[in-house]
């Protein structure tokens, strides 16, 4: 049995986690979980799956919550979030919260050696290098939740990381992936919210919208893989069903593909490094779908992917600077204070201006990020 | 360094495993060969590796052969075979033979513990369980060649076999895809040869047409793979850019892809478990090719494909039938004495007739294979 502290519970990934812990009574066990606002959702999951610990966002609903369930522990804010990424009971962390604010509670959970299954992927963009030094000194693994870098994960079983030649991951290309950068110029929040594979929460879907998601995979991929940027390519394939690929020396490229099912890559984590059977999944039937694309990534109609690409090469806390610029501009898109193509000057400027610092410590890097939020908002 | 023994060096598998050994001159060592009718190039190839013991096919170009090259052993004919097989310095036998005479040979390798690298699918069809057995019994392994077993082979490493749930084998179509089955009934010898996407034996060009070649792979995936006749699908795709792939019962797909290149299982195969680079071979750019298509597999179409899942389900001496009347009917082809849809005639006609025999014995399935040719060529 497997003891789970699930970071997120009430968001997109968090519930489809909870889905996999459902379908796998005996193998995993829900022991304590950090919640957002939906206190509604928060009560039935604690009936359902009766945890150790929850942790709320807001003191009153801990204590509201509290009343009605004595026999649970509750904590909240971004303390609470720590506790329940060291709780001592868990063997693995879920860590599904969206943003950087899922760092510090990574690494205190590193430290406390859980393995880790990373679907936010914030935290190794704004701090990649000290995530990963972290986890080697601390013989700690990241397992991907992410669906492309799950399947170079998979892909990378069996083989060995000096015979790769690249990495491929696949983007669907969002919501706007045929639109001209000209037709995006009054698109509106909503039909930006229309991902047209996957369901997922907000900011990612904006991001997949921008493109920024998949200059955040690269980066990502990067530091799990340990592999240099030019050695990441970016193949624009809308159907989302090849999830990402290997290339070997040899030109083998291994693939993983299903049908866009977070379930899938959020159960390898949990399983691995076995497999469980999954029968509640769609099974991918290739001759029913008759059809996959494939498209070359354009860097001028996709700028955020080229920010990515330079802020990753160039290294110190550029990808910092990207991160907490793009979450603050895509906040402020969601909110009506930016526009869409917006989103990009923003992230742009905040780059240009920022004086790079190599080799961050984790107090640099928490104030380049609260400096360039700030910096973002001072724009609107 | 690795010794090789090459049965049937002259073929079109033969003559690409002599490309991968070139190119690593530092990892292989081609020390035993057989060799076909094609004389002038047995002797550049001995030139070349200056192997140890040479067979050819008849005792006439053993003995000039012997006059040319005084240092260099020659044997010929099937005795000739298995002394290459067997060669004593040799680690890995690659089995590049055309048909069921290859399957004396890699008995007696295996006995003799040799590394099996192989391409000759009729050796497993026609007694895949004398040589599983028997390979099994000195714990030796059998290397799959073909592009589709090393697909499967590759999407397997890392990987537990409890945990598939079927295999799925892609199939160009052949020569013939697009025809109805009345716009087959005249066609030609020249036309049957004229493979869309991979340049072949011309037995296994005819196979790819009848699709008899998928049928025979099928069997010979059940084999190497363990796998239920149930739990092999074959799916239509005619680019040939997915070799193959294996479905977990997690719903997650492993496949591996490449540009047609027989010289990447092979090399595979020899390398194993490690990769080495391959420079000259075509990398697969999938923003090139645009667009890959897939079709369910029509069994009545392909007539042949679904004698093979039969014959293989029914075990026995049936694929034993299969493959001979196979090879008996292809040659008539060939030479002009059978039309091409008589090929499937004719192997429906010799498995209505056969008494099957269960669990059978070598010199049970050398007798079958032997009548079964009498019996088609009988039919003439």
């Amino acid at each position: 049995m497997k003891y789970i502290s699930l970071m997120g519970a009430t968001g997109s990934i968090g519930t489809q986690t909870l889905d996999i812990i459902r379908e796998h009574p005996g193998e995993f066990r829900l022991i304590a979980l950090s919640v957002g606002r939906n206190i509604d959702l928060t009560r039935k999951i604690i009936k359902e799956f009766n945890p150790d610990l929850v942790s709320t966002s807001e003191r009153s609903a801990a204590k509201a919550l509290e009343a009605e369930f004595p026999d649970i522990t509750f904590t909240y804010g971004q303390e609470g979030l720590i506790e329940v990424a060291v709780y001592h009971k868990a063997q693995i962390l879920v860590n599904a919260v969206s943003g950087s604010v899922g760092l510090t509670p990574t690494l205190q959970a590193i430290k406390e050696r859980k393995t880790i299954a990373i679907a936010n992927k914030e935290t190794l963009v704004t701090a990649g290098h000290l995530v990963m030094e972290e986890a080697k000194r601390n013989e700690v693994s990241l397992l991907p939740v992410d669906s492309e870098h799950s399947a170079i994960f998979q892909a990378l079983q069996g083989e060995q990381h000096k015979n790769i030649e690249k990495l491929i991951l696949t983007a669907s290309g969002g919501s706007f992936r045929d639109r001209t950068r000209q037709e995006l110029e009054n698109v509106t929040v909503k039909e930006a919210l229309n991902h047209p594979n996957w369901s997922m929460g907000a900011k990612i879907t904006i991001d997949s919208a921008t493109m920024m998601n998949k200059g955040l995979e690269v980066i990502e991929a990067h530091w799990l893989f340990s592999m240099d940027y030019d050695k990441i390519d970016v193949l624009l394939h809308k159907e989302s069903i090849i999830h990402s690929m290997i290339e070997f020396h040899d030109s083998s490229i291994i693939a993983q593909l299903g049908t866009p099912d977070m379930r899938v890559p959020i159960q390898y984590a949990l399983t691995y490094p076995d497999r469980l059977p999954l029968p509640t999944a769609n099974r991918l039937s290739l001759s029913e779908i008759g059809n996959l694309h494939f498209q070359k990534m354009d860097m001028n109609r996709f700028r955020c992917l080229r920010f990515a690409y330079e802020a990753g090469k160039e290294g110190g806390t550029m990808p910092t600077v990207l991160n907490a610029a793009n979450e603050a501009a895509v906040a402020a898109f969601l909110e009506g204070k930016a526009t869409f193509l917006q989103i990009e000057d923003l992230i742009e400027r905040a780059l240009s201006i920022h004086k790079n610092i190599k080799n961050p410590g984790f107090t640099e890097i928490q104030e380049v990020d609260k400096e360039t939020r700030k910096y973002i908002n001072s724009l609107l």
